[in-house]
């Protein structure tokens, strides 16, 4: 057979979906597996967007536009301008869910061999975004000790070369659920301002926050308006991943046309997801206030469950739906396989994302996992309690030392 | 702003697409467009399939797997046993349209720099494919003389280079509508056997062929299996280009497990789209008779209604619902901004595309565009007269010299 391509090989195995054969195996031997890989709630989509497809009265599933079909996204511009962005439809191009958007920011605003500033950990497949645009991810690291906090503007500045083209956040963090206060953003604001470069603003969670916090949108800052780029999504907001319909914003007119090729060469993002899309637009506030209890209640009975079992150090997101949890293992991921291989609690087990894959900087990462409080409080319970079971017996545990000493 | 990527300036704007702001002023006019300028039919898309979406009974529009649903897959590999493939669910990708396994394909054989072979014309987007991936395409040309027959062996051997990695083919051809005899498809085997290469044969249009020709797949060849890589999709076979749901067909497991890495970094192909696909294994033989038959008649009226018309030379497809017509004036892309800007019949106009954005040699294609003969013979007779009455007026027709010595 001819070579692979070096760039195929080198692509990353998602960390989130590479254990997948594993749980596989572990459901044909007819094990129950929690998922908490993978950020696919069991929230229902909200009725108006199931609605919007039960009653399709096409004759024909069409192309839309390639940026989108004009009605929803004069309906998309609506629902930002309620969050006082102040768009119009002819800012807002359609995509593939959000991973098409980043992919297009990537390549519309960045060179091969350009550099790219991440606080890590970060959203895993930014990796392979990076990887498919041939572009260097350079991390700034947060900590796990204070909660994945915004990383100080020095340690922004000292990793600015004149490859630097563009920083990214998640905001709420994927995978922290780290919230970014407005003084964050400001002082983000400063560094893109001074270095001219883009901030592409992966907010797909902004629906998500907590404990009466707010979300700020890069979209709101002024003096940025060239320099920014929203990346946004369906799939969380109305909890339907499998539409797949996202979104890239921005009112830089010159970067939007540059990203409209891309969009042409694949043709058109999803019809029927943006049918559903455009249904969802009309769902009730209610839907997110019954939605964010959810997640609240899920949250809490998840951080307080894993701080309770010893070895395990888990900080309180403030919101998004994922939480990083360090675990007393050396190497999580070896845990990870090891649960879904070799370890079951009354039939059921867990899975969880090793988080090294979250991480750019090699060893970073290692005992930590990434855990989505995606499922109802009776799965969340017996998942929790499975891990709990599951670090008395692993061999490979590691005794926490201090611990003998107090 | 920052400087935008020399990529995304290279970007090539889709000529199929490009000249849609003409086409939307022109209706703002109150004008007819009759859109020939893409392959989106007026074909009803068949009734299993919208039935489908319509008696949905999930209560979360999910992820697929990355690879899509087994079920589907599991259908689909049933269909492409049905023609003699011998494939399971594993073998098959479901990729997000015909465009999506394109760029997996090219990303994943081919390294940035490295060289892929097309007869040219080809397909517009592959442009866009090989720029994305940054591959270069190197022509080999046919010629609209002998209908766009496969150019001889000897111009593809002449053109390969310790680069080239690959050979892409698109069978039945868009644009030009031509279909590959066995003959010609046993003479690639024996360049791609010879120099270990890919071939990668786009047969999106599998279903569409005329005049009792069948079909045949690179995917029945013996010997290439490891080389060989199928791009399909359910956009032209069920008139459902909205659903962007296509898939990647290969045998080679290594190959498979790279394209699988850039799936999972986009996560799943669209659900709803799935679904479509799904219902639609189960379209009546029927509604392929009729449509194929619908196809002739389109195709016999556009092919003789334009070689009637002074000037215009246009060989007849056997396959594919595409004509590429030579026209009687030095740039058809100035002409088809004409047509849309300048010029109505009746109130009426039509929307082409030129065709020097299908070829890769720089100058040729400059007086051909290409005709999707994809609405209903009412529309297609309208649209020829709109063609004839445009050329009588065009101001910079060129006048058939040979006629005035005749």
């Amino acid at each position: 057979m001819p070579d692979l391509s070096n760039r195929g090989q080198k692509m990353p195995e998602s960390p989130i979906r590479k254990l997948v054969p594993y749980a596989e195996a572990a459901k044909k031997k007819g094990r129950i597996v929690y998922h908490l890989n993978i950020g696919q709630p069991d929230i229902e989509t909200p009725q108006v967007a199931l609605d919007a497809i039960r009653i399709i009265d096409r004759k024909v599933i069409e192309y839309s536009h390639s940026a989108g079909g004009i009605g929803y996204r004069t309906g998309l511009a609506d629902y930002y301008n309620q969050l006082g962005f102040n768009l119009t439809a002819e800012d807002i191009l359609v995509t593939t869910g959000g991973s098409e958007a980043l992919i297009f920011a990537f390549q519309s605003c960045m060179n091969a061999g350009d550099e790219v500033i991440i606080p890590e950990p970060f959203y895993a497949n930014y990796n392979g975004f990076s990887q498919i645009a041939d572009v260097n991810i350079i991390p700034v690291t947060s900590s796990i000790d204070n909660g994945f906090a915004l990383p100080p503007i020095s340690d922004f500045e000292k990793k600015i070369t004149p490859k630097t083209k563009a920083i990214v956040i998640c905001n709420p963090g994927n995978p922290t659920g780290y919230l970014y206060s407005k003084e964050e953003l400001e002082t983000l604001k400063e560094i893109v301002k001074k270095h001219d470069l883009y901030l592409i603003a992966d907010e797909v969670y902004r629906e998500f926050c907590y404990d009466g916090k707010t979300h700020h949108s890069v979209l709101n800052m002024k003096g940025i308006e060239q320099n920014t780029i929203v990346i946004d999504s369906v799939s969380k907001r109305y909890s339907m991943c499998g539409a797949r319909i996202g979104a890239f914003i921005t009112k830089n007119k010159e970067l939007l046309a540059v990203a409209l090729k891309y969009a042409q060469a694949r043709l058109s993002p999803p019809t029927l997801g943006q049918i559903a899309g455009e249904g969802a637009l009309s769902t009730p506030q209610s839907y997110f206030d019954d939605v964010v209890k959810e997640y609240v209640s899920r949250r809490d009975l998840l951080i307080d469950g894993l701080n309770n079992i010893e070895g395990i150090k888990c900080p309180k997101p403030g919101g998004a739906f994922y939480a990083i949890a360090e675990l007393p293992v050396k190497d999580a991921e070896k845990f990870c396989q090891w649960l879904l291989e070799d370890f079951e609690y009354k039939n059921q087990t867990v899975m969880i994302a090793p988080a090294a894959g979250f991480y750019a900087t090699k060893g970073l990462g290692k005992k930590e996992v990434r855990i989505a409080y995606v499922l109802n409080k009776k799965s969340l319970l017996n998942a929790i309690k499975c891990l709990s079971e599951a670090l008395k017996v692993y061999p490979e545990r590691i005794v926490v030392k201090e611990k003998q000493f107090s």
